[in-house]
């Protein structure tokens, strides 16, 4: 059974003491089993105070980050890429820091919007640096979950095809993919049958609307995902994501673009979201059972 | 690659000779690659005139057919059953001396609204009728294709997942499904599904409207269709059918309760469907290899 | 906002004093605010008991039936329609005296596959009649709703554009529709559409998965229903239906060939479709209110 | 009947003499009835001869642009605004001398990934910017049709609704909507229930899959949006658009972001997408005709 996660900044983009507190309770309050944290920063934070308090509450954690563009792993400035490998580093740390086993969100290239199309070196340079960061990873006990973004996002892995085919030249087993409803939506032929294709790398999977909003208020067919989850039975961390011009979070709410309010109240999103996810769930596996049985008369 | 067959109610529910040259005429003139025969009489017909008519025009054909009350196999009436041997044997040599290689329908129970709950017996003696029949059928160079109808028209086997429970218990080889999407939008769970769980043993497909007219004017996804059909790799046949009340056959139209008019001008109907199965396979292929494609950069 | 209903039959077929208290109070467990009826027998029951029980629990109630092929009210043998008026008369005073305001169902015609095309006689007697009936029925504070039922259950009102029709042809204020998803899947060309195009007049809708089982099980896009209900402004009753082999009740099991056990556990399966409806109007409310959303920049 | 156009880059990038000729050619031949052209420069190309030619062919023929960040009618400096006006000026008169009566894009902000959320005054800055230009378009027997676009392109009007207000504030009759299914499926709640929402002032629409490739191979329902043109009776342009790194624009390329290779055969692309809305637009029609028809009985 997956546990069924939430993004922080649902609940907030601060870090200040009250704020994560905040943003635990809220999370348990609305029923979610995990929480992602984006751009925690070890050295404004209580991390060990913060582990304590994730484990209290029995909540799994994760943590997601995008590279920023002095620190683009990909980059042919080998400062940059240095810098890009540091950033990685201390994510790892602090997700074994925190009780986690994930490292998640857009680690191949920076985050953002590129202004050239991308290369095969640029590819090259970052699954070798990638397949060492991995090793790193791997002796904290994380793993490396690729976000597979939208092309306004990054240049290099827009596609689940694409992440399968640059996790295979890494050459690594201790990197996976990071799926994304909402950029699914945007990038994918058909998001149900990439989810099929990747299957035996998916590591974690992002729950997003298509336009960041409440679940079920968008283009995407639900549906056919959680029927796509249940079919190669994953059974890793799901989280939903959802940002609103309600919280701003400086590096993130330019980077993707959120100028809308999709929602004012973050306890009746996380609530409903709750719902949709589980009730999305419990459906797909009465499908599953029913389009499979074989229904001899028993009599 | 499929060929794409017609049912041949479209033209005409009759078979006179002249109605039979104008059914493969119009299967032609419509870009149609095999036609589908119901209820052929051959003490009517002259067969051995249709099969090379057919052969001459480059066309396949199948036979289908509905087992009538009289001639229920899975009758524990010894003299009802054995009626509907005889007709299942004229079938199988009436589909070979046409040229044909399946025998379709409703064969495993009579066609029609069933009066009582399936029983284990029935079944039994359905499956090991069929077995025995199966062999005759295989030394004819024909295979048995079992119509998986909805509810209103048998009590047997409405899903595919219990056909292919029935084509286990048969222990035959020789008998396949026969999938309908008319009748699996009303049985299925998930048609795109069931279709994958099936693979093995799909040999012969209707494609139909959820009201039986025009495709894409009803309830049915039929690109979720011909992307299971591609994601399978089924090359087999495919044949479109649709009825009206414009062309009313006795024995069919009553026990498939066609009240409606659908459509009138059978040619429209015709071009229309050939247009829409060929635009849908080759959508359904392109969307394949894109979400297959790795697309590392080129350079 | 819509009363959530459910048919009794998910919880009994049986109509002892036992099982009806144990009907309501499921229907009250599982969090549902009216019950719908079929078939109840006045002679049977202690309706003055059963209605003061329904008050009580402050459950609204419906009653549904499907005239007999004896209670024909559009059969040409005068005989056989006066019985049809006197079971329509006897439920609108059953359905007065539980305290409801609606009667539903199939009333047009006998309930269960027809051996003959309609006619437009057969269409005029059933209009002229009904219109007749409903004078009864507004005298009594009741309405008459009219089941839009598939072809395999009657031959003469199947899809809302022919309701519609009809109702025009009756002359009657008091004559509504009855619109079933499961019914809508089988013969509309868009449930969506033809629920926009019905709106002024719909009395009464059922809500019913494509096989009859759990909801969202099946074919059914219950999103794009749920999205013209709440386009139409639709407040009134919404009942969800399922039928399984679990539950047989003789009169409609077999016209409505109830085959296959679709659930085992009534309660889970209410609670299930409670929680979906539920979601589903919530989802659909959101979703109207955000498409529509001007957002201009607040500052 | 809407006149079926497609955009230019799908056919070059460029505006020698010898890719106009073969972009009109291409057009032709692919069977659409209208070329949108994109940055066209009245300088470097011979507009009286191109308009010939387009009218000999029989051709209509639209000018979308985006603005340049450098001519963003909506920046509170009034020399980039000014700048913004004399490209719109400009693009007017070159839509008019082609024989034009349409410009499209993005007119109400530069187009491209902007910095700042969006504000109240920029809001009215565009509005009564466009007020004036909307002026001279008219005089010039054009429209002025703001495309709607996804947060990473502009961060104004994102949504039918906006656009909705947005006209609305401007005050102006000769404003209307440019939609577009590659936006629309980012943005909207509901594509379909957007465009009845805005039905009255929908002036141009683009049809694009969900990653801008071939038609059907994306996450875009287009029954569903040919359904909703089809409801609201929209006979005015339809244009495909379509963009791959095959063909690349300086311009437009990055600030689309298309990195990856969707086709490499734009002929048989287009002519795809010629089969695939022909046939759409056409079972939209006979959907609504069916879900409409009263069909009481004949006789």
């Amino acid at each position: 059974m997956s546990r069924i996660g939430i993004h922080s900044f649902v609940w907030s983009a601060g870090s200040s003491q009250s704020e994560l507190e905040r943003t635990l309770a809220n999370t348990r309050e609305a029923g979610f089993d995990l929480i992602e944290f984006s751009y925690l920063d070890p050295a404004n934070v209580d991390i060990d105070g913060l582990a304590k308090r994730i484990a209290d509450l029995g909540l799994g954690v994760a943590i997601s980050i995008g590279l920023p563009a002095d620190g683009d792993i990909s980059s042919d400035d080998s400062a940059v890429a240095a810098r890009g490998v540091g950033i990685l580093n201390e994510t790892i740390a602090l997700t074994r820091d925190l009780g986690g086993q994930k490292v998640a969100g857009i680690l191949s290239t920076s985050h953002g919007l590129q202004k050239q199309a991308p290369t095969r070196d640029q590819w090259k340079r970052s699954a070798g640096t990638l397949a060492e960061v991995a090793e790193t990873a791997k002796a904290a006990g994380v793993t490396l979950n690729l976000e597979i973004v939208n092309r306004f996002e990054s240049n290099l892995l827009n596609t689940a095809a694409q992440g399968m085919a640059f996790i295979e030249d890494t050459g690594s087993d201790n990197i996976f993919l990071h799926l994304d409803t909402f950029h699914m939506n945007i990038e994918e032929a058909d998001a149900a049958l990439a989810i099929r294709n990747a299957a035996s790398k998916i590591g974690y999977v992002h729950i997003g609307e298509s336009h960041r909003g409440f679940l079920g208020t968008g283009s995407i067919d639900f549906a056919a995902i959680f029927d796509a989850l249940t079919a190669i039975g994953y059974g890793d961390d799901l989280s939903f994501e959802s940002f609103s011009s309600e919280i701003v979070d400086e590096k993130l709410s330019k980077t993707t673009a959120i100028w809308r309010n999709l929602w004012a109240d973050n306890m009746e999103l996380a609530k409903h979201a709750r719902r949709f996810i589980g009730l999305g769930l419990e459906t797909a596996r009465l499908k599953a059972e029913l389009v499979s049985a074989s229904q001899r008369p028993d009599s």
